[in-house]
């Protein structure tokens, strides 16, 4: 009376530094710095129903394949152009392997100095992908950018809101506004087959976040969601959906009345927990259904 | 050319502790250790494209209102008891929100001694469930664990999968098995609406998973798998799917022969990263369709 | 005009989980699941001002040697006899390293079911252990917990203290309190010599803390970490230094007052950061000086 | 046959954002993020043996200082600044108290745009200092940086070292050397007296690190470890002592033999653990004795 849904099974975490030597200007190295991750899917019931595995190539495999890959595509790639290379190695080498998706997270660093072989690690965001490519379905892009953590330390007001029985909060006129980015782009099929300028898209896509954050004045962080999604969408014609995910980093204004001081938009308390939470998807009026990019 | 995709807020990790004093065994209190999450969705548009809050209730409001139903609801309320509540005074008060979703994540704790006030965190696992009340779909319930670390230390076998030009490891008739278990289980519909007794609903289906890693010898993480989820379905018949998620926490046997040491299947490594991800659905033949069971 | 100061080096985080198979009651097996730091001292500028690495056993030796020597004792071996002889092995057999630090965590598991080989993990603590081999102060032994949660729902007041300009705090005749105890015994020199039930010894501890956290009504923290030191003292006559660290894991009282709702001792809120922190030692009177024991 | 050792207490992580508005170049704001620790002792005995409160300012009230200080000082502080007045403040306020420390975290923040109100997080280190204040042994004030990850892709050697019986290691004439970089340097007496332009001594000493990592060849991260000592006591005459961990982020190179394909120190696998780890301390020739400023 029972059946087996929808599974996948991969590798997590495949921590990947990929030197490329004196392929950077003036003969500096470049590193690419990645955690990749794959998962598999297809025609694998026999494994849970009957242990049989036949049908399932080892995840030390598909490790061994993710270094390899690096190996033979060389030099410097692009984390998109691996993923699909990657995705498409194991569903056109396993037969019953309809669909690949692979996840790639790239760590920025920084050169150090004039030796062209000393860098320190960036810190300040990390670069996504997520790649599927399905036997059928063709082959999908989703990319971006996590943990860009961006202040506006005015510029930001929130009034207005219905006030239930339950409501204490303050109107306010002026209060910082933090978050920490999460943004995801689909790339149109017909640009993936195409192929794109995937650095330079990622380039675009980082600094039309950072130039759409400080240029926007807000009234909520609904509206600079809305702001940074259509701002992606202008910057990367490539792209037909942005997914934004937007912690509210709340900074309270500290009461410093009971020790006599006035305190006008200085001292803040940057609070952990509980913090609001926004989350949305803007999309071009003709973007495509998306399939199964976004699993 | 572009428009608002689906968007949803509201307020995540709100931290609560409610003590029902005296209400335990013998007059002791009881714990219920929760991390709530919210998010609202509705016609809410107007937030994102003209900044007006008009129709949105603060997160703040939100939070606020997690602590008032404790109290409302008093005593030793289970999670889901509190969620289906907590989301419905959202719908049902806030005429722009036909959608809520809340999230109860349970921390255990383990009474100390005979006074009745003292506690030590379990620590062995997180109850967790996901409640969406929708003015039109209805009412869903998920419910599950997370962070249960598992080991056989025997019992589990892997070999007979295909060989790629990749592929180096070893065929073993012998290995350690282990796995963190992240197990969510979907009520079905008529459950939900006549009520379950969801406490013992946990238990049994956390002894069910507790038993089945126990008792069942593998060829495969994957078979690990369809067994538990098998066994949930079988210990719980209010449940129609189980969503599984099981990292493969590598133990790796030590080469000691360089030290003129045998190693029968005694000292290992325990592995961080990479590691196997197996995930999957184990569904009864009558399941209906999840619809926002699982957004 | 500059000089070497102190220095150490070593191995950190080595991983070992020792499966002693049929070691157990009724033939189970046992875990012993283990972190482990090594950290030598010595004769060691060379490699600092030269480069000469001609003293420096090298860090992937001392992780080796920690896997051979867990097969090399054998079976279920307490990790404070396991730290005695690695630094002991390292301090007699490398001539340039006078001292040897050895550090052990332990994980726990509970066994499941009656196979005798299924496990979960415990989660409730992690057991220490600090061994200090000198060539000229001899060893040390210093032993403890960490992690170790817990929590009285009443039984603690917190009053009568100093109120200076910046004092908002109101005094409570009934508070919770909650902290997780990180405690350290340092085992007297005689008895590391002599030798000690090492497993008896940490149980007894273990139980000490939590009897005593359940016994004792408490008007601050610091009183809490003196009864607690004061009990492991009596417990365990074999040492002579406790040392403490306890977060105070505030948990407020939210103020339903504003909802129309009392809020009598039932619902809080448990905060993040800040906290407070009590750190603090008792000491037998006829304690001898630690020496190198707590570096 | 008991008695209370060395003990403190205080208030950890807490956490302020100081907008310093207007305070910037071309008007811009500037901001102050920190986390700040408090830790006072004295005659506090009987908080432990009676429960009196009588000598315990609340660590409430503590951080509640905090907030104010940052109000009274005004603007762009350096966080070693506060720390002494913060400690000052304590020791001089509170009778019983006779020693503080406070600690303070500074995380960066990187300016976005010419609004002159927007900032991204830097995240490429953490900027740190420990003061003690203490009524008879004067002021103390360490101060330094971590979580600076580094990597050099090549001029790096590792042999030479002894083999014993465990080693397997082959020796190498190039390799990846990383690290993350926690360095503390400890400020002459006089200088602290004297008073230091903190914010210039916290730029001088970031650089001397990064072009110290950069501009070394090295045969082991300890020469590296003297060799950023070295630097930092050069670059800041203001420090007598310099305290660096450093751990050893290994860089395996992956063996792709196996899969046909050479690896000339292209592809790597970054491991977590466990890693080398290197600590050491280079001081002046002329350094006094710390005290109590590591404690």
């Amino acid at each position: 009376m029972v059946q087996l849904g929808g599974n996948r099974y991969g590798k997590a975490e495949v921590r990947l530094v990929h030197v490329a030597r004196g392929a950077g200007a003036s003969g500096a190295d470049l590193i690419r710095d990645w955690n990749v991750g794959t998962s598999l899917s297809g025609d694998l019931a026999d494994s849970h129903l009957t242990g049989s595995n036949a049908k399932v190539l080892p995840t030390d495999s598909q490790k061994n394949k993710v270094y390899a890959l690096a190996r033979e595509l060389g030099g410097d790639v692009a984390p998109e152009v691996f993923g699909v290379e990657l995705g498409s190695f194991f569903v056109s080498s396993q037969e019953p392997i309809t669909r690949a998706r692979v996840s790639v997270d790239e760590y920025g660093w920084t050169p150090v100095g004039a030796a062209g072989y000393s860098f320190a690690r960036a810190g300040d965001l990390v670069r996504t992908t997520v790649v599927h490519v399905d036997a059928a379905a063709g082959t999908t892009v989703v990319s971006g950018l996590k943990d860009l953590v961006v202040m506006n330390t005015t510029a930001s007001e929130f009034w207005g809101y219905p006030k239930d029985r339950y409501t204490t909060l303050a109107e306010t006129r002026d209060r910082i506004l933090a978050t920490s980015v999460t943004a995801a782009w689909r790339f149109r099929p017909e640009a993936v087959a195409a192929g794109v300028d995937w650095d330079a898209a990622f380039r675009a896509g980082k600094s039309a976040v950072l130039e759409t954050f400080a240029a926007t004045y807000t009234y909520s962080l609904q509206q600079m969601l809305y702001a940074i999604g259509s701002a992606l969408l202008d910057a990367l014609p490539a792209v037909c959906e942005v997914r934004l995910s937007l912690p509210n980093k709340h900074h309270y204004l500290v009461d410093l009345a009971p020790f006599g001081l006035a305190n006008d938009r200085e001292v803040y308390l940057a609070g952990d927990r509980p913090y609001g939470l926004i989350e949305g998807a803007v999309l071009a009026d003709d973007a495509p259904e998306p399939g199964i990019a976004w699993d």
